[in-house]
This record gives structure tokens, sequence and C-alpha cells, in this order.
């Protein structure tokens, strides 16, 4: 039997609260130590033995990881390892994805793999490189973690191995990017990746390394100390700050009620009946810091910080706990002036560590609108601040509608954070994607002077519809309601192909193909039938498969 | 109630037996009008109303294709267009789908997707350009073979307009290539794809110019003049050969029993009980003509083109026919010596026209494989005649076993036909695909002298198993038995994967991206449900959807 989360899942955690991960210091080397506790499952209908992993253990993953990047500047490199023995990691709960819909199976999935791609990121943006130290055996899910990071270190004990036992065991895909980084990141051989990932047992010792399924082994008597060495090593390398000190992410303490969560800064109406939330996002009133030391100084109370942290838990508040909620209607308010004044400081100051962060994680936040299967409109009307980061959050939206009223001045701007600094998941800015087809104008638009009222940004392409003010409300409620009219499902497929057109990296491919597929099997009755093989697994019996290849 | 077709489908036809087009020559332009019968579908349960079409409408036109390139090098231009009053094309018949089986409608988008990606081969390898002239309503399929074309003409009658109406209307996508043709080869702006893929009545006149969904729009009265216009011109820049006289496919007469297809040069056996197909490709008996006027007066007998025909048709009856058949082992016998001398002449001679066309019918049979969803293993013997061209197919397998045995010699051989022309979908070769990680093999593997024994070819990385005569009864058994027992849902989602390491182009990502979501979609209730869209169209009342997005 399916069974739902009834209380609403929360994404704010703490290492003071965490259940199944020990963070701890050692110098430039931060270790997270997974020791998952059985009885602490998000539900009650599974238990979370040998290191399986359910949602909530990915939540402090992310959180612990997140942490480090803002707390903890003077850490270099993280080591991923298990505190229980023999086992590094089984992967993901069985018996929670036997027991869980689908669309918690897809965006479970979803957040997991945003979760490994923010290590990636790190590592590529940040310097923080990432070991893995797997100390007993690693499956499925758990060489998935593994492969998201820079190196990975496999014990040679006779017993530990690498799997990837999905298929041969439960009749679905590693799907949290292993398929795709055993053959893209690691660039496995594909034949080599196909036995890999079709025996249950998995590779171990040094044939391991020679299908470059790990980097190294070392005997179990040297493992620690040659992690260790390796750790070393990876941190000389970095470029993370010297004895810098941190911010606090402090909780965001939303305000919540039945049809509301209001950050403040970001607010969020739920209209159930319409099936529409709308979603508001307000520039800063106050004159925001400078300098690097004085965003130090104010910490996560610096606007871009509130405003994109507030978004991010907005945006997975409605991915898990409202998925009826298939539009989500976007404005930005407040004087657009002091967004574009925060975008210059950011741009000046990039190379700061704490401004670094703090646009890669405007970067995710923005990618995580981007992979969120909600229909997004923005709204631009008079006292919009859809300028430079927040004309972004425009840019990402499936459609944008501007008020073109001679008497109610309207405008949106851009500036360098649309030029580079909040990449898609492809590699291409907001604007290259926009204008695959006429990149001219992507310079055209950046060579305006000021901002663009409506009838410029139409012109110059920045903005689908401009209708005026006789138009707009009509024009903008049919819009909304058409949208809430189809089918969901198709608007998933839709939006995911079109969101994306342009070149394809690893990150893309794990959402689109991969996905993709997992998401196919999951519906499958060989995967989730009553005889599927999620569903027998760890049950008398075995599978009972319709054998008709599709 | 899904429908399966009784009897197997066949692929070969003949102009002379089509029922839905009429293929005509004007000098260099050929036109392909379509003029479906609504009363000659595949199946009895469907009636093909407004040129919609089925498998049997795309059989034909992929085989008109065909005969234009090989049986009429004179021709440059294909004109595409409907010998129908105000309608071009209604797309694919939803009853036809409605009515299918979830593998049928996947193996029918998958063809007729490949039809298209075969117009676009001749366009860019052939010197065949291709124009839509729709002359009527073009929805739908009838708009993505429109995009499949170089160039998009549309009649500006105040009533013919281009759509993509699936999403608003069957709540499924335009998966033949739609979604990603519009954005990724139009390169239409993603608000607009959205807005356009979203409305039913689709959008004509100008604004389909403007949008760049066509390329221009005339009045009916000049219509019929400027295609031809157009055509003229666009054939004036083709380096097709004047003059040139082609050669006769004819039928391939497979002598077809219960559990075997013998095409003399393709054997296909049947093995239902262990799901297993056994085929076996033979190398030239006889010496193959050396020139190019040779081969034109043998015609559809020249052993490369007759071979690969014959493969091609085999991979087409088993993922239509033979759907239970999990995995084909590929053999492939006789004198490699014979293979590399066909390979050296089709090299030498590559800038004809003929040969031009033969070695990319190997490429696009290849292609063929690589995106069939069953597994492949290559079975390397002693007597096998994997070399060049032939073991072109040996990399297109999931993996390769090669018999080791001191006292049996069993070689494999490189020509140049392993090296780019015979591109995978994503633009590599299969080396270089086979050596993402460690691109030096592939030149390392170029340099070595002559054939590999089973030794040098594990060495090298050429095949994944080497076993010799006491394991390899056993080893290959076993291996056979256990891809039998793996869930085939699993094993296509995870060959879908592996297969496509590295770059992503148009070509995989209809196939990837588009093509994976749009069979999640053909999963989901709300499609195929009882209340679900596309079981509802045409029928009273409206589709119920569950309103929940994943």
């Amino acid at each position: 039997m399916e069974q739902t989360v009834a209380a609403p899942i929360v994404f704010e955690t703490h290492p003071s609260q965490y259940r199944h991960w020990k963070l701890t210091f050692d110098g430039p080397v931060a270790t997270l130590g997974m020791d998952v506790r059985e009885d602490a499952g998000l539900r009650d209908d599974y238990r979370l033995k040998l290191n399986s992993y359910d949602l909530g253990v990915d939540i402090e993953l992310a959180d612990g990881i997140q942490r480090i990047r803002f707390e903890h500047p003077d850490v270099r490199v993280v080591v991923l390892t298990s505190l229980k023995e023999r086992i590094f990691c089984a992967g993901a709960n069985i018996f929670m994805l036997g027991g869980s819909s689908h669309g918690f199976k897809v965006n479970f999935c979803k957040f997991t793999n945003e979760t490994r791609l923010a290590m990636e990121d790190a590592s590529a943006h940040s310097g923080l490189k990432f070991v893995a130290a797997i100390n007993g055996i690693c499956a499925g899910g758990g060489y998935e973690l593994a492969l998201a990071c820079d190196e990975i270190l496999l014990v040679d004990d006779g017993n530990s191995a690498v799997s990837l036992p999905e298929a041969p065991l439960l009749g679905v895909l590693p799907g949290t990017g292993g398929l795709t980084r055993v053959v893209d990141k690691r660039k496995v051989r594909r034949d080599l990746a196909d036995v890999f990932s079709t025996v249950a047992e998995g590779v171990k010792g040094k044939r391991a390394v020679e299908w470059r399924l790990v980097d190294a082994v070392h005997p179990t008597s040297r493992f620690r100390d040659e992690v260790q060495r390796r750790a070393r090593e990876l941190a000389a390398g970095s470029d993370r700050p010297e004895g810098a000190r941190g911010i606090e992410l402090r909780p965001l303490n939303p305000v919540i009620s039945d049809n509301r969560i209001d950050y403040g800064v970001v607010d969020v109406m739920i209209d159930r009946p319409r099936r529409l939330a709308e979603l508001t996002i307000r520039a800063p009133e106050a004159p925001q810091p400078s300098t690097p030391e004085g965003i130090l100084q104010i910490g996560d109370q610096y606007w871009p910080l509130r405003a994109f942290r507030a978004l991010d838990d907005a945006i997975l508040r409605l991915r898990f706990n409202e998925p009826e909620i298939g539009t989500v209607v976007v404005r930005a308010v407040g004087d657009p002036v002091n967004v574009l004044a925060c975008d210059e400081v950011l741009a000046e100051h990039r190379d700061h560590w704490l401004v670094r962060e703090i646009v890669r994680f405007i970067a995710r936040t923005l990618k995580r609108i981007d992979l969120t299967s909600r229909s997004f409109f923005a709204l631009i009307e008079p006292g919009s601040a859809f300028a430079g980061t927040l004309f972004e959050l425009a840019l990402s939206c499936d459609r944008a509608y501007m008020l073109d009223d001679p008497d109610r001045p309207n405008t949106i701007a851009l500036s360098t954070m649309n030029q580079g600094a909040c990449r898609m998941s492809n590699g291409l800015t907001r604007l290259e994607l926009r204008f695959l087809g006429e990149p001219a104008r992507v310079e055209a638009a950046f060579a305006h002077e000021g901002p663009f009222d409506a009838q410029e940004a139409l012109d110059a392409g920045l903005v689908t519809f401009a209708p005026d003010d006789l138009d707009w409300d009509d024009e903008v409620r049919l819009a909304i309601e058409a949208r809430a009219a189809l089918s969901p499902d198709a608007l998933t497929g839709l939006e995911a192909n079109l969101r994306f057109a342009g070149p394809e990296t690893l990150e893309t491919k794990v959402f689109g193909r991969l996905t993709a597929w997992q998401n196919w099997i999951f519906q499958r009755p060989n995967a989730v039938g009553e005889r599927g093989a999620l569903k027998t697994y760890g049950r008398e019996g075995r599978p009972e498969f319709d054998w008709k290849r599709c």
C-alpha cells in the first residue's frame, strides 16, 4: 500500500539536530560520517537498515554541505564515510521507495540529485573537494553518492565492493545519476558499465580500479591513513580562504498558515481551488552593504542570501507539500535600483569567498526552478523589481507577461548577474538559451541603455507578451486558467523539453535522459505492480515480469 | 480496448503498392503527395481521416525517401505536400494510438522518428533537400513531419495553421521530435514555444514566420509557384549527380518460418523459450566489384547494401513482431578479408553518389541498432568475420565476447569504416565513445598492424571478455541466461543511458529526453486511463485528471 507523508516536509535542519550524520572538523578537512538511525525515518513503514537513506537523511546531507560552504570557509576537503562497521551505504531504502507514491519517488530522486550536483558545484566553483572513503559495502545510491565525489577510495578487505544492483535486484535504474556518472563522468567503458550495472554483487579490489569505478583501493590497515593523506593533498590545491570566519545560516522562520508561507522577503499564497501559487519576492528596502566586510557582518540577513534562501525553501515546500499546485505566478516587488545595487557589489567582489558562495547559491536556486515540474509565469506589473538577479528569475519562467500602460511606468533591467554568473544546467546563460536562434540579440540587450519599458522589452524579446491595461486582466487570467486545465503530466514533459534547448551536460543528462527513463520505469508494472520487482523485494517469491520489450 | 496487430508487420513496400502517397517526378524535384486512404489502416479499429497516419503510412514514406536516394540520383529536392483539399496532415491517428499497446506506441514513435531523421540525414549528407509545402491544416505529427524538412512554406489562406495540439487536446507530447525541433532546430524562443505548444489552434500567417515556426507564408494564389520556385533554388545548390542512373531496390524475399527469418546474407533464429534471437551476418563469398561502375552494375546485390538492407529489415521485424525476444546474439561469419576489401572500395570511392548512399545506409542501420531496445551481445568465434564494417556491428553491441583458443585462430580487424563513416547519433565514432576516458586508445587501436587476436583485442579494449575454450561455453551461456532474467524495462532504461555517453545532439535528444518523457506520459492514467485524455478524445465527456504534478 502506498503511504503518503501526512505532515508537511520541512527542509531546514541543523547539525545539532542531525539524526543520521556526524559532521566533524580537523583543520581543512571536514568529515561527514554516515550513521543512519534505523528508527528515524520520515515515515514509520520502513526501517533505515544498513545506512540506507530516505529524504530525511538527504536533507541533513544537503544541509551539512551547505553549512560547510557558508559557516566553515576554512574547510577545503570533505570526506564522506560511514561510521558503521563493514557497510558504507546500502543506497536509497527500498521499502521506503516501494511504499511511496509515484510523485514522491520522482521528487525524492530530484532532491537527492540536486544534493549530489551541489557537491560537484562546490568542487567546480568553491575549491571544496570531496573524497568518498568507502569503508564497507557500497551499493546503489551509496555508490551514486561516491560518484558525486572528486575521488573514490575503496577499502580492499576482500569483501567491500561497489555496486549498482538496481536493475538486477529491483528492476529499476540507478537513477540518482549513477548510470550517467559511470559512463560520462568516470568514463567507464560502456561494455564494462553494462556488466557492472547488471551484476548485483558489484566489483571490488583491483578490478574496480581497472574498470575506473574507483580511484584507488587500500588495505584495511592503511585505509584511514591513505584517506587522510589524499584529503590533505587535495586540500593543498584549494583556494578556500585560510583562517576566514564563516557566517551562520540561521532558521528562516517562515510564518505558515493553511494557504500561505510567508518569509517576509518571499511570500507564497496558495490558491488550491485554482491550483495556483502566487509567489512574491521583495527587493531590499534598506541599503545593503557594499563591501565583503559589510556582508560578513550582517551574514544571512544580506538581502540576496536571505531572499534566495527563502525562495529555495519555498520551491522545495511547493514540490513536496503542494503537489496539486500546477502553476506558480511570480512577482517581484520593490525598488529595482536596490537589486541592481546588490548586483554591482556581487559582481565587484565576485572573487571573495562569501560573495562566491552567495552567487553560487542564487545560481543553484534558479536551477532548482528550471527543474521544478510546475508552470512558472512571471507577471511584471508597475512597482515590480524584475531587474538583474530578479530578472533572471523572470527568465527562468515559462512565460513573462508585462503590463504596457503609459500611465503607470513599469520597467525591467539587466545587470552583470544576467551575463554568466547564473548559468543553467546546460552551461548556457538564460539569455543565451532564450536567443539560441539569434545570438546577436543577447549583445543587443546588453547594449541597451538603462531599463526597458514594456514595448522595449517586447521588441528586445525579453518578455512574451505586453498587454495594455484594457487587456491585461483578461489575458493573464485566461492564460492562467488555460494552463490549469492542461494535463499535469503533459506539462511536465513539455516543460522538461522546452526549457532545455541547446547543449546537454552531465547535469542535464541526469535529469533529462536518466530521470525520464527512471520515471518511466517507476510507472511500469514490472517495477511497481503487485508482483513487480520493487514490491516483491524482501518478500517471499520472485518478481513476475511481462517480458515484452518496448 | 487495446488491439494488437495479429499479422506480422512487413516493412518492405514499393511505390506501385503505395496506398497513401503518390511519388511523382519533375526534373530534379520529386513530390511526395500525401493522400491517405481512410480505410487502409494497418488495423480496422480506426479510420485514417484527414491525412492522419499510422505505421503503414510511415512505412511508405520511409520507402519513398529511400528509393529517391537510390533509384533517382538526379532528384535534388523533395516536396512534401498534401493531395487533399484544405488539410495537409492531422498527425498520427489518435484512435490508432488510443487502441495500441504501450510497446507498439513506443516502437511506432521510434520508427517515425527514424524516418524523419533519415530525411535530415539525406539533407546533411546526400544533397537532397526537403520542402514542406503546407497547403492546409497541419497539426501535431503533420507539423513534426514539416519540422524534419529543410524549409517550411505555409499557405496564407486565413485558415491553414501549424499546431502542436498534443498537450492541450490529448494530454501527451508532440513526441515525434516536435518539441525538440521547435526549440533546438528552428530555435523558436522557449516562451513562444511554450505558448505555441499549449494552444490547440496553433499559429498561422505572419505570426508563424515571426515566431520562426515556418520559413515563409504565401497566399493561395501564389503558393504552388512559390513552392516550385523555392524547390528549384534549393535544387541548384545540390551536389546530386546530373543524369545519373539509379539502382533498383528489389524485394529482399526472406524465407520466413515460425522461428526463422532467413535472408541468405543475414539469418535470424528465434528461440522463444530463451527469449533469444541468434542473428548471423555472412561476409561476402564471391569477390565484390572494386569500382562504382561495377557496383552500379550489380546494384542491390552489392554485398554491403544487400547485407545491411537485410539487417535493417531484420531489426525492424524483431522490434515489432517479436517483442518478447530480449537478447540478440550477433555473429559474423565468413572471410573477414572480403569485408575489408569492400571497405577499401567504399573508402576510396566515398564521394561517388552511390557509395555515399550505401555508406549512409550502413550508418543508419547501425544507429537503428543503437536505438533498439534489446540487449545485443557479439560472439566472436573462430571463423568469424568481425572486421571493419562488421566490427562496427560488434561495437554497437552492449558486450563482445571473443574466444581465446590458441588452437583455433580468431581475429578482429579495423578499417577506415571504423574511423568516422558511421558516426553514432551523438556525433561520435563508436571507438571514440568506447574510449571516452582514454582517447589515446583510439589512435593506438588504429596504429595496430593487421588483425587482433583475442588477447590483443582484450588488451586494446576492443572486446569485453576473452574466455578460453574451457570457460567459453559456460561463460557465454550464463551471461545470456542472466540477461534474460532481468526486468525488460530496467534493461531498456539501462541501455538507453549506457549506450549514449558523451555529447548529445538534436537526434539523441529526440530519443533520450523527448521520447523518454513521452513514454512516461504514455503510461500515465492521465493519458491512457479510462478517463485519460488519449482515451476520451473524440468520445463524449472530458478527460479526468489526477492533478498532482510529479
